[in-house]
């Protein structure tokens, strides 16, 4: 097995449905994946560390990593660079180890595009309703941003075709198990298995 | 969820690979599912149960359930008839529960003719050295008998194939989390998934 290949597993959703809460509870149980750290050029928020919550680029290094191709998606939100530097995934694939990147539907996109062999997961709440509760919830919002929110929402939804998986967000913990068993299904599907029993069986 | 048909699951692999330790141990633990039990012409061990273990059968009443097409799948075996029954298996499903047969691989391949959206998931010992000591194991076997099980182990892996996911039994306790990995997998599949959730964006 140690020839295998790691799965890069792609974790995406809708905004507010959870996925950072998702990924942490997941990066608490699970120390058999690996997790992508993404780079940034936003500012540290207070207790954020460099190469744990984010790699923290000036503006200049952003710029020179989209050019020398070296990240596997990146975006643009409010004036500041989000992107997935590769090497590391590409490195971790090659030992065999899986590694999970939490992003969103847009960088999922590029990654699909890119990466087709990867494990698209869309992380989804209950319903569309349940969804609105949640950003609600925050109480930050008024209700303009509220129903653009959910327009966005259903462009969205219509997303969701481009995915393998589709996760409901019901509970935290729930949705953490759904995700272990998608990774040990797809570690069981015959076409990554069936070459080393072949060779057991020539070798026998 | 409840309009979606439930999932038939068939667990198969070669002789010796330990398929009855396995669905046992996962009726242990998995109440979820539902188990298929098969109809049979031989006669009831001690401790057997019409029902339980069997359905178990005249030969006359078996061989009018083939004529009627009441078996998704049988066999016969040194003089004795084996076979699952339809209509369990069907009424289960449509009432949105999984099933799971435990059947030998032709049984399994039979099944995959009539039923091919089944998930078929393939029972493998660690290594065909492994199934080689299992075998002796048993300590009823000559060597010739062992040599001839060999080789139908090597034509069995051949069948792999034509299955969904390989499931190692290196130990039954992960076996069994595997299956129960396959299936909550399989129920969080887009393809299953995506009718409803277009049905919630269209309502809200």
């Amino acid at each position: 097995m140690k020839d295998e290949k790691g799965l890069l597993i792609v974790l995406s959703g809708p905004a507010g449905v959870g996925k950072g809460t998702v990924c942490n509870a997941l990066r608490g149980v699970d120390t058999e994946i690996e997790y992508s750290v993404s780079a940034t050029t936003r500012q540290p928020r207070e207790g954020e560390a460099n190469g744990v919550n984010y790699f923290f680029k000036t503006k200049q290094e952003f710029e020179q990593m989209i050019e020398e191709n070296k990240l596997l998606e990146w975006a643009k939100y409010v004036d500041n660079y989000y992107g997935t530097p590769l090497d590391y995934v590409v490195e971790t694939i090659e030992k065999g180890r899986d590694i999970i990147l939490e992003i969103e539907v847009q960088g999922a996109k590029k990654v699909k595009e890119r990466y087709p062999e990867g494990i698209f997961i869309f992380l989804m709440p209950p319903s569309l309703a349940e969804l609105r509760s949640r950003i609600v919830g925050r109480g930050t919002e008024n209700e303009d941003l509220i129903n653009k929110r959910m327009t966005v929402a259903r462009e969205e939804l219509e997303m969701m075709e481009n995915y393998d998986y589709v996760v409901e967000n019901d509970e935290v913990d729930k949705a953490v198990d759904r995700i272990q068993a998608i990774v040990t299904a797809e570690h069981c599907k015959k076409d990554r298995l069936i070459e080393k029993y072949k060779q057991l069986a020539e070798v026998e």
